[in-house]
Order: C-alpha cells, then structure tokens, then sequence
C-alpha cells in the first residue's frame, strides 16, 4: 500500500499564504517533513484556484519539485489549473480526478489523454451524490470505465476512488463497510487488475483531531490494506496511522516477513 | 466480535501457584482485572493437569464462577479434567476444543454432547500438522462438520478456530492473509452461518512483548473483524488492541454508528 501524504492542502493557512506570497521556502519546508514521516506520494490539493490558475498551480508543482522527486498527485477541479501543473511537472504525476459529473469528463478527463498520466475516478453521480450500495458502486465502476476507453485511454490508466464516508453520516459506516467489499471485488467482477485508492481523512471528517477519530483510522486502514487498497491518501502527520499501515504492509505481503519492516514506537 | 481473555492460563505463575495451593484469590483478582479490562467470555486455560485434575479443574471453573456470571471456554486436553470442569460450570461454557486428533475425537467430542455445549475445531490435520493453504483449510473444516454430525451434535454447535501462524513461521504472514479468506468464505462454502474464533496472541508467539509485536496484533485484529470474526482470544490487558477491537466493531456494526463505542485513551 502506498502512502500519500494529503497535507499539501491550499485550505492549510501555511500553504494558502505561501502561495499568496510566492514563497517556496514553507512548502519545501512541509514537503520535507511530509517525506520525513513516510510520504511515499504527494496530493497537491490546490483547489479550484480562482485567480491566476495557471501560475500559481506552476509555483506549487516546481515548488515541490524542488526538493523531492516522489510523484505527485494533483488535486484540483479547475482544468486550467491542472493543464498547467501537468505542463511543469517532471515527476511522475497523477490526476486526482474525475467522476461522472459533466463538466469534469469534458475538461479534466481528456487532459490525461494529452499529458498522459494515469487518473483517479470517483464512484460518485454525475451531480456528486453518493452512491447508496456496493450495486451501485459497481456499476458507476463500470462508467468509468467505459468513459476512460471512450477517451482513448487504456484501462489501466484508472484509479478506483471508492469516497469513503464520514461515520457521521447516517449510514455513513455501513457505506465503508460496504466500501471494503468493492475493493476487493472490483477486480474480479471486472475482469481487469483496478488499482484503487481512498481518502482516509474523510472517514472522521470535522472538526478538530480527537484520540477517538485516530483510533477509528488506524482501525479502518488495516481492513482497507486487507480489501486490497494500493493508495492510501492520508495525513501523513498521524504517526501511529502511518506505523499501522507498514505494519499492515508487512503481514501481507508476498515476501518473507521481516520484523525490520514492522515500526517500533 | 466478542472479545475473549486468554489469562488464565497455568503456565502463568500466580495461577499455576494458586491451583497447587486450592487458593482462590489470586484468581478471583485476576478475573476481576480480566472483566475491568473488557474480557466478555474467559478462557480457561488448565494445561494437561496430569496430577489430580478433576480436582484442580472444579476449583478453576468454581473459583472464577464465584466471581462472575461471564461465558467461560475450557481449555485442556485432559478428558478427565475437561468432564469435571463441565461437571461444576455454572455458567454458560464452550470446549476449547477438539482437532481431527484421534484422541480428542474419541474423547473430547463426545463431551459436547455428553454436556450439550457448544465446541472448537481447530483446523489442524489429525496429527497436528498445519494445512498449507486456504484450500486445505475448508476441507478440514468440512471434516469437522461431519465428525460434528456424527457426534450427534448439530452444526451450529460448532466454532471454528483457523489456527493463526506465528509471523515468524516460514510463510506465517501469507498463512495468515489465507486465513482471512477462510474466515470470509466459510459460511458460502458451506452454506451454513459458521462461527469461527482466533488465538490473536498466537500471532507473535515468543519471548517478551515488544511494541513491534503489540502493532502487529492490533493491526490484523481489524483484518480479522473485517472478515467476519465472531470471537477473539487474546491477551485482555493489552489495552490498545482491545480498544482497536471496539473500534473494529463499531465501524462494522450494523446498528447506528456511536461515538460511545469508540474508546478515547
């Protein structure tokens, strides 16, 4: 399981008034920490980036760039945006992503055409609703799917997001629950290899960082590791997260297990 | 996932003392710590006891039973002890448990229906041998079942014990990933609802507890309730896993989901 570090955030008042300044010295500076507590990949969530796209999401990628080549994922809803941080990357790069919804099939996916990388796809509705059952998931699965052929790419090019919920939505843990089931089934009803990826900060999404919500993570990441996940976007700052997912890493892989792999406090 | 406290066990000193001297406190203090610390069913684990052991294993069930009403399991492979033990249990009580072993066939079994308890298969091989993989594993399952009907007991009387592999077995992990599967699937192979139990300390057996082993437990607990464990044996004051195994369940119940539920440290 791979993990991606989702502190790269524009909503984090560091990063927003880096990026208003121009200053790249507290973005390499986050960036270093991020790859110092594991960071394997990094989400650079920039936002729709009303005003001046382009430059701004140009300054974030080389920002980055500048200090580490890990690959990078980017995180944004304005295709402007995303033309142009794909257009200064070096590293390898990611699309965090598309769904059903119009206007990010017309604008964002064909940019992983042009550029092309590989994209994330959201199990979500056109208009962003959620879906109510693994049925359901499914079947979005599948329209991604065939949009991603329709727009040239080849299959393997697809990253599933499943969206997990946050438990305090009504229903919102027998979703997860349900979540894990995709991801492990994915593969097989399709009949193709479907990386997948999930945000795990939206399992306690609210305010605030309680022992409760950490504990709930550290929980729910194991049976995601079991399902199968491949991409784990997470808060890479949450140190025993991080050391559960090595250890779950650890017990299941295909290697010979090696205590060195398993992190001691 | 009902949560089974593995302490009381001869081979630890207080206990083995307190048996040889019929001194019930030690252990009355004991269960007590068991049920403060979350214990919802005790194992009662009294070795062979080759010297007097109806009489050891009354005084073990009599004295836990005199302080508290909780489901106890119990755990030896001596007939003699196993039939007292029966004898003076109160409470609810399960065998742990019988194997395809000739002699816990021909003696252990029969106790179940003697006693009209429900009983543990461990999915071992008539000498003791660990099946290779997930395969091997439901066919003895499915040996299980019949030397279940063919002791007149009825299926559901039967709780499965996959036998988890030390991590430092050679391919213990890749065991242990099998497991999970064996634990998901058995109900559909067999079409009948089974309940199955794990041994979680077996996990780490060894020397001493590191932190390395204690992450190792609390990471593939989750993985064990994801597939659907219904009961798990482990060491009760390892506080954080137990906390990890509440957790576990309030993200898979299907009741509403409740912050109560989730431990705070």
């Amino acid at each position: 399981m791979i993990l991606v570090a989702d502190n790269l955030q524009i909503t984090h008042r560091v990063v927003a008034r880096a990026v208003e300044d121009m200053n790249p010295e507290p973005i390499q500076a986050l960036v270093k920490q991020c790859i110092g507590a594991g960071a394997q990949m990094l989400d650079i969530n920039s936002g729709p980036l009303t005003r001046e796209p382009e430059r701004k999401m140009s300054f974030l990628v080389e920002t980055v760039q500048s200090v580490t080549d890990l690959p990078v994922l980017l995180d944004t809803t304005n295709p402007k945006a995303l033309a142009a941080g794909l257009s200064s990357s070096k590293n390898k790069t990611l699309i965090n992503g598309f769904s059903l919804e119009p206007a990010r099939l017309e604008h964002i996916l064909p940019l992983a055409k042009r550029f092309d990388t590989d994209i994330i796809g959201y199990l979500l509705y056109p208009h962003g609703q959620v879906p109510r059952d693994e049925e359901e998931r499914i079947s979005i699965a599948i329209e991604l799917f065939s949009e991603i052929e329709k727009a040239g790419l080849s299959p393997e090019q697809l990253i599933i997001d499943p969206i997990i919920a946050p438990v305090l939505w009504e229903n919102g843990h027998m979703q997860n629950a349900g979540i894990l089931n995709v991801i492990r089934n994915l593969p097989d009803l399709l009949g193709v290899p479907v990386r997948t990826i999930a945000g795990i900060s939206n399992l306690t999404t609210g305010q605030g960082v309680s022992e409760k919500k950490l504990l709930l993570e550290r929980t729910y990441l194991p049976m995601l590791a079991a399902a199968g996940l491949n991409m784990a976007l997470l808060n890479i700052f949450h140190a025993e997260t991080v050391k559960t997912a090595k250890a779950a890493s650890a017990l299941l892989s295909t290697a010979i297990f090696s205590w060195e792999e398993v992190p001691s406090r």
